[in-house]
């Protein structure tokens, strides 16, 4: 490879660009509005409410960003775009952005870098109080981005049948909710904050399971788990915490667990290089740059800490095609 | 390609981040501090004063993002980072994240991209005073990441050898002082805000022209430009105003002419399907979220443009490596 500034560029410039490009999509609905069709843009301009100028350098974004196609006839949407950012898919995740790049991430992101890596952390959104409605609109952002996971977490960890679920820091609550769908007899426990909880509480009536939902309203931290759970979910709530911390964690879900009782981790975990898979990988920091102790684990740092917090070895499953990977462990 | 949520995610968030990313890194200089060496992370991070949790996490990211290597005994720089971004390389543009992710344009760019996508601009960084020192501050920043460029423009524009030039809206003045630099004879004006041109005053100091460099201090839309040149050079300006205006820079370029006198505009140049290349399709973005009128123009539209101000049929070079494109024409 000839040495050329263009990654540079890619990755300094455009970088935020892009991501200040594709929320201004999806606040302006393009790929809903572009649907099955062809839209020059005019057309698309006239029913986005916008102007032709600014349709037409958005749009020919998108089509370098791939989420466009484009032909004489006009744009139509790439394969992604049709399934996660159409609101007709049943895919759609067009909110997220509203979480990844969420006003108050963008800025504590830019904030200060170079500290955060200094620090090895930042100051995070600590100072935003459990009952901001930051975090409501969190869990509603990303409940749609992370319903496929949920899913196949509830297959993967349903045999045996778990009749008795805890979901810890539940926000939109759909990991646990997967599995009172897949399971008719199960009971499911969300814990988190009031103002949070009260979403997965919205989402459990909406699946038909209210009266399997139960609530345990606090901070995993603070607040009694109860006992007696076939399952207990930790679903990205790890990766906020250092090792001992962690630990700590693992250890309350163990106590809370029936005999033969297992937990299920749901993570961003590198490789053991720590520089693949992409994603995993760039994960750690972002949380160098929004937490104050924050990290990735590999799949060998995760098996540490359950056997420190007298787990058996996990079975480790890649939730793909989504870059989340699944943790399964038995107590011992 | 099967449908995955992989490039919504690393478009959205990981845009940004590894914006943030990069500027933490040439900020803490992990670069130069790797230089033709390997550094494990605790070495990194002794060197650049910095934890080995942060450097890790930093440096992992950078592998993925092409700058750095990883082996087991640690990082070393990637083609780019070695030539481009390492300050002992003498093609070093460590410093172009202060203009190109100054803390104004991410401000600027996160504030409401749909509202400048509706409008077709946005309020751009018109608020900042011309005396203001962001524009030295970007003066100095871009003018080793346009070195490159100002050199091959020379070369391509030095047949005839010009004995006069002007450039308009200098900045740093290094096309200009490429012209200098190329033609011992040649006597160049920059023009530019007071506080910017004083830069351009420096670097041609520094490139032993000072007695063949002289200064038009205001802007190019209200100060005379003086005549008789053999070169009007019009460097990244005509991107930022619509076509009218760039019409009526051209005709005051024409005037300033000498008979048989050229204008050299260098520019991100688009194809006609305005998707392609990458770098100069995104940047009429770039245009619409940090302008009120800006965009990119194809060769095309700036032959037109040329035509109505009184030039004959332009040649059109790009400036390969660089994502730029030179277009000269001669006054009929």
């Amino acid at each position: 490879m000839t040495a050329s500034p263009r990654n540079l560029i890619d990755r300094v410039f455009f970088g935020f660009q892009n991501t200040a490009t594709l929320k201004a999509a999806l606040e302006l609905d393009v790929f809903t509005a572009i649907g099955n069709g062809v839209l020059d843009a005019d057309a698309l301009a006239a029913k986005c409410e916008a102007g032709p100028r600014g349709i037409a350098a958005l749009c020919d974004s998108l089509v370098v960003m791939g989420f466009l196609n484009k032909s004489s006839a006009g744009y139509a949407l790439a394969e992604d775009a049709a399934v996660f950012l159409d609101r007709a898919s049943p895919a759609c995740i067009a909110g997220i952005h509203e979480f990844l790049a969420a006003p108050e991430f963008v800025e504590l992101v830019f904030r200060d870098p170079a500290g955060a890596v200094r620090r090895g952390g930042s100051e995070g959104l600590a100072n935003v109080a459990p009952d901001n409605p930051i975090w409501i609109r969190f869990a509603r952002a990303m409940g749609p981005f992370m319903a496929p996971d949920a899913k196949m977490v509830a297959e993967h960890a349903g045999d045996p049948a778990p009749k008795k679920v805890l979901d810890i820091a539940a926000s939109h609550g759909l990991f646990g909710i997967a599995f009172g769908r897949r399971f008719p007899e199960c009971h499911v426990t969300g814990l988190d904050w009031g103002a949070v909880v009260a979403v997965a509480r919205e989402n459990a009536a909406a699946a038909g399971m209210q009266d399997r939902y139960s609530t345990i309203v606090g901070s995993a931290f603070d607040v009694p788990w109860g006992e007696g759970y076939d399952l207990v979910l930790v679903p990205n709530f790890l990766h906020h915490f250092d090792r001992a911390v962690c630990t700590g964690l693992l250890r309350r879900a163990r106590a809370a667990l029936a005999p033969g009782g297992r937990v299920a981790i749901v993570e961003w975990i590198p490789n053991e290089d720590r520089v693949s898979p992409p994603a995993p990988a760039l994960f750690a920091m972002t949380m160098v740059l929004t937490t104050p102790n924050g990290t990735t684990y590999t799949a060998a740092e995760l098996a540490a800490m359950l056997a420190d917090a007298e787990f058996g070895a996990p079975t480790v499953i890649p939730l793909i095609p989504t870059p989340l990977t699944l943790v399964l462990a038995r107590g011992v």
